[in-house]
């Protein structure tokens, strides 16, 4: 499959426009032992995420396989192409419903396992990215990813697809920003770790501060259930660009939910305007010289 | 007066203890127009929290001023020498209760005004840190700082002080951190903003990121009251290097208290262990070739 990573399928929106689009972040529980499950409940929530409007949907890393492997070789056998199933499956769906997908996949390609997300609409993968920052025990599953973000137009706006642990570091935001990317996708699984009573999770916060940091949207799509015992934050959360929830975060991963869908309506423009007030900008007001 | 950035009063502690100091985050009302009552608030509010056992104690961003200024002649009127009246009387209160002191300062040198910060123990400067991220209306009263973070070692821990608006850069915690900071204090005056009801202040959302990103603790000293018909968050916070707030944050900027101390046991060395979990190193998971 040839991939277009900055093709522009539609007219590109004029960026002076105030056009609102509806994104949607589907928590869904995946299960590494029932994967034909795991693809029906990702259909069902993206179908119902798209009756409801939405025209971006995000769902989890590996999403096509489920992350609690035993084994590297377990997971070298979860692993496809990007011309494989999981991703015709995506694009199909996508053609169908008219809508922007991005999904986590467990990607095999040549000798390597690394841990995707592919943005596909209307039938055509837009961009592969694959996890540069891994998490846990993942070096033992995934060769890591070696490229900077990538930004692609979609018809929902400028979408820059990152992973999980990529999303916590702070200067993978503001690289996607730099390049102009409007709404940073997050296909992620959070594990379920202790934190104080009352307190959002850390991951949370952070996807806030680095949001408001960097003017941007972000739509991170966790998991929920439980796989192999590991249970999930379930903490799926739509950002804007002054730094708070526009929908979320969700709070049910404990409750073992099947799926939920968080709805958000977005002006992805509003991403290009890096000012704060009448004197300070997110972008010049950086010192890059001195960092 | 001769500034010892890295000076060594006292032995330095073991880097392997576990020994844990009380710290302190004062929250007064700055008023312009009376720096004398100022001034005795913040002895006040320093006494209250070395009372209470504090050790290292840290006053708002421009202690010795305010903040409101009406034009760059009141600013340059109100400023004064490192080796002036308040960082004298500064020095004199941290030989008489034996703590380290962090405050923000108007400071004349030469021709500059600068929004300063000075850390002081035993009636010594131990180092002078100039902001270098302007807020607002700043430029038109300041000149930038330009230099990076420093790090002075202390009775408390090693202790780097910013101010403010260099706070909500996660370029400038990071440098600090790998500088081997462990207790970053931010003097600050965070003017009260719109946000969500029920949302902690951006500002101190930044601060749990950051803490949490890096691994150190945040000392930030925010400012209450009203000054010249202008209001404060009042959002002083104490937060750990997991990112949760240890003490506060408090709220009360818009309800005019005087002063609020804010106290939390740290163990600095905490802050120089950077692993998380058994996989994974908030230094060492960093990509810089890739940043």
């Amino acid at each position: 499959m040839v991939i277009s990573p900055r093709r522009r399928l539609w007219e590109r929106r004029p960026t002076t426009t105030d056009q609102t689009v509806r994104v949607a972040a589907c928590q869904v529980a995946l299960d590494i032992d029932d994967t034909t499950g795991t693809q029906q409940r990702l259909e069902d929530a993206v179908r119902q995420a798209v009756s409801q409007g939405a025209e971006l949907v995000v769902l989890p890393e590996l999403a096509s396989s489920g992350s609690c492997f035993g084994t590297a070789a377990e997971a070298r056998r979860a692993a496809q192409p990007v011309d494989g199933r999981f991703v015709g499956w995506l694009t199909r769906l996508s053609a169908e419903l008219g809508c922007v997908l991005v999904s986590g996949l467990c990607e095999a390609s040549g000798d390597d396992v690394f841990n995707s997300a592919v943005v596909v609409q209307a039938g055509e993968v837009l961009t592969l990215y694959r996890k540069v920052h891994l998490w846990g025990s993942e070096p033992q599953f995934f060769t890591p990813g070696t490229k900077r973000p990538v930004v692609v137009d979609t018809v929902a706006g400028r979408v820059a697809p990152m992973i999980c642990y990529d999303q916590e570091f702070p200067e993978w935001i503001r690289i996607a920003a730099d390049l102009g990317a409007e709404l940073i996708t997050v296909p992620a699984n959070w594990p379920q770790l202790a934190r104080p009573s009352g307190e959002r999770p850390l991951e949370v916060i952070k996807a806030q501060a680095f949001a408001g940091t960097y003017r941007v949207f972000l739509i991170i799509a966790d998991r929920c259930g439980v796989e192999r015992g590991q249970e999930w934050i379930g903490g799926s959360v739509i950002v804007g660009p002054d730094g708070f929830p526009l929908a979320g975060p969700a709070s049910d991963g404990a409750e073992h939910a099947k799926a939920r869908v968080l709805l958000a309506d977005v002006d992805p423009h509003l991403a290009q305007e890096k000012g704060i007030g009448p004197h300070n900008d997110a972008r010049r007001d950086r010192r890059p010289d001195l960092y």
